[in-house]
């Protein structure tokens, strides 16, 4: 999927080939959940079938999520989703999303983001180089 | 657009229904470096005309741009669309797609992120409350 316009090359764009749908992100949130087969993304999600089964091709092509097989005693092999190192990384985009919705597009949930060693609650900021954090309304979008 | 699982209310999925699709996103992107007319959107991505009409009335019903009159002498009175302090919260998401695109999904750009006094070039990253930077295979996806 190409964009047509000037800055066809950018990452957001290529990012959004990836993971540029609703349902996708939400898929990569139950994965980050602990999700692994096909079923719990259906059950979790109420997506239609096909639908899951594009974007998870989609998301495997991405490297977001890695498949692999599994069998248990007695039954056929499936396949099972595994997220992966960049698909971890998803999790800022996610942050972000949560936080904007939460702030400006309503909605609330148990679900939180935190250091797995401590258990403080993280979000997502823009951040310096050397670490200072500025708000949003400060930042500017520049060409260089 | 209501999702139909069990998260229904997940802030991601509500900040989803309004930015949930590779065009909205870009037309952010746009608005951010200063595009605010249909004409410069239209233009900058090559987007047909009724998908940016049906996105710009997506982004003003989210508060993410606001819907202004202006007239220049001897033309008809035109809409254009101003980021609002909402919308420009959006360069948080934007900036982790654009970082996650960059190493995992490829395409260049010469746009950047930046603190709009110093110049400084920001990122999305996950920090805590106190500031410190968390690397994303650090983090946990947690409820309470």
């Amino acid at each position: 999927m190409a964009i047509l316009g000037l800055d066809a090359h950018c990452p957001i764009a290529h990012c959004l080939d990836v993971v540029g749908d609703r349902w996708t992100l939400l898929i990569v949130r139950e994965a980050l959940r602990g999700a692994t087969r096909f079923s719990e993304f259906r059950d979790a999600l109420g997506i239609p079938r096909d639908v899951l089964t594009a974007r998870l091709v989609t998301l495997v092509e991405g490297d977001a999520l890695a498949r692999q097989s599994y069998q248990q005693p007695g039954e056929r092999a499936r396949d099972e989703y595994v997220v992966t190192e960049a698909g971890r990384e998803l999790l800022v985009i996610l942050s972000a999303l949560g936080e904007w919705g939460a702030r400006h597009a309503g909605g609330t949930t148990n679900l939180r983001f935190a250091d797995a060693d401590t258990g403080e609650i993280v979000a997502a900021r823009l951040t310096t180089a050397d670490g200072r954090v500025l708000d949003p309304q400060q930042v500017a979008v520049v060409t260089r």
